[in-house]
């Protein structure tokens, strides 16, 4: 197969450039290296068989370049820092939303139908059903980065109905393991570092989130991408475990042989836009073959073994 | 109360603001005339208490200006062109979503909390529920006018989240009355001032409908802005009856006394992205006490009533 990744050299899209290009798939990476990292792409150069497109989704010729004669297009480029939407209310709309329509106007252009979207389980907002299905009652948007995930989605469904596209969005949960550099393993760790005597956590404690492994993650992206029946298949993707902030940071801790005083912002949501409870029904991934291999523990462990062993990362600032 | 009414020269825009100055309020309108009519105005100008700013809400400065002072935005400016989607994919995205984010941050800016926003029953797509309930699940769009209006619900379900804003959503079924210019009524009533023989009917003739005459459209905004609980409400605003395309054409040709040959494109919608059954659950806005005083037949009559008194429509051409 001839595939595009966008976002390629980020954490999830360099995991899928890697598992491509071991079958034996033609890849193009697009990354303009906003968060993507050099490092990431260090397994697949050694491949040979990666083609490096270094922009940005802003610029349509190198749009129309990266596209040209593609089959797949995997669009995992993206803002992924839901936390600061606030602060800079266009960044999502223009990397999530504006980015989303780009690479759907090249593919029309270049003729490639068949588009793969990494989407998030942020577009339930606070949803009511647990664990939420993908037909769960229409949800009201809490953060801009779902707002703007959702459109992606809603652009992508159009393009699907109205011009014949193909389209896979997966409903991610936040995802961890090698390369994972954003989010809270990575924020307890760094300030833990910082001061192994106190640990600042952003709400009481309590929210419970779903997490899923990268290696389980790439693995659904693939199998959805076989096996979907289409022209639109929708599949929430993550663990059916959840676990609370406070155990999360216990396991983080132990890993790590620290026992800090823990400080609690308050309130149910560590910012707002945090989902205070985050556990998707993923019957319907399960009901292709998909089953994740790791649990939710163990992903957090494996995550921390990497970040320790990187401590590049950390030096990176909080992004 | 001071009120900016975008697209306040369109036409349900228009009426929103007759209403708002009949009742004393300060009203200003932002439009940019590219579907308004300066004739929808003549009525507020008579009233003395119109503010007037010719401008498109792609300007910053004009939107500062208009949103200044203000403690309620109606952002009803809008394409509303849901046919044409496909032909130029950008339109309804810059239009109405990129439209409507432009306001949410030129109210964040002036610090005006409170916006009522004309949405549309085709956020539904094809729902699989009738009458569709707000709460029923999760949609998948078929449009890309549908797709860019929940990109600006979504975006303003954020803010009234992230930015503690008060937001009214209206999902609205297509509405019919004086002013009325774009739609199925003035398409038939063209082609058989043109052609009085011969019909063509999008479709096999037997999608059903649900319309809403202007009047009782206003009374739904201006009793949800009043009464609604917030920070966030959302509402479908329709009939509870419907009528397929070929008893809407029937009501039309007997109106014009004409018996024209139908000749049916084919296929269960009229075009991609049409919905074949739009029939919305108003339960929700009915509980706020309002009541439609129009029947769906009489609302047809009225608008052919009032095009056929108002020629000048039909040389605007088909938008």
């Amino acid at each position: 197969m001839r595939a595009l990744v966008t976002g390629g050299a980020g954490f999830i899209g360099s995991h899928l450039v890697d598992r491509l290009l071991a079958r034996g798939d033609d890849v193009t990476v697009l990354d303009n290296f906003s968060t993507g990292q050099e490092e990431f792409l260090a397994d697949a150069r050694r491949s040979g068989g990666l083609r490096l497109i270094r922009g940005d989704l802003a610029d349509p010729a190198t749009l129309a370049e990266a596209t040209a004669d593609q089959e797949t297009v995997f669009h995992f480029a993206a803002n992924a820092d839901v936390r600061r939407g606030l602060e800079n209310p266009y960044r999502d709309l223009e990397q999530n939303t504006l980015g989303t329509f780009r690479v759907l106007e090249a593919m029309r252009a270049s003729g490639v139908r068949r588009l793969v979207f990494a989407s998030t389980g942020s577009v339930y907002g606070e949803p009511e059903v647990f664990p939420t299905p993908e037909s769960c009652p229409f949800p009201v948007q809490t953060s801009l980065y779902g707002a703007a995930k959702l459109a992606g989605e809603a652009l992508a469904s159009a393009y699907a109905h109205g011009y014949g596209f193909e389209v896979v969005v997966l409903r991610l949960v936040s995802v961890l393991g090698p390369r994972y550099h954003h989010g809270h393993v990575i924020d307890f760790c760094r300030r833990l570092r910082a001061d192994p005597t106190t640990i600042e956590v952003l709400g009481d404690g309590r929210q419970r989130k779903s997490y899923l492994q990268v290696d389980d993650a790439i693995a659904a992206v693939l199998l959805a991408t076989e096996r979907s029946p289409g022209p639109l298949d929708i599949y929430n993707v993550g663990l059916d475990e959840h676990c609370s902030v406070d155990e999360s940071l216990s396991w983080i801790c132990e890993r790590m042989d620290l026992r800090p005083r823990r400080c609690y912002s308050g309130g149910t949501r560590g910012w707002p836009g945090d989902s205070p409870f985050v556990l998707l029904d993923t019957g319907r991934i399960r009901g292709l073959g998909w089953r994740p291999r790791w649990t939710l523990r163990a992903a957090i462990g494996d995550t921390l073994d990497y970040l320790l062993a990187n401590p590049w990362l950390f030096a990176r600032g909080d992004r």
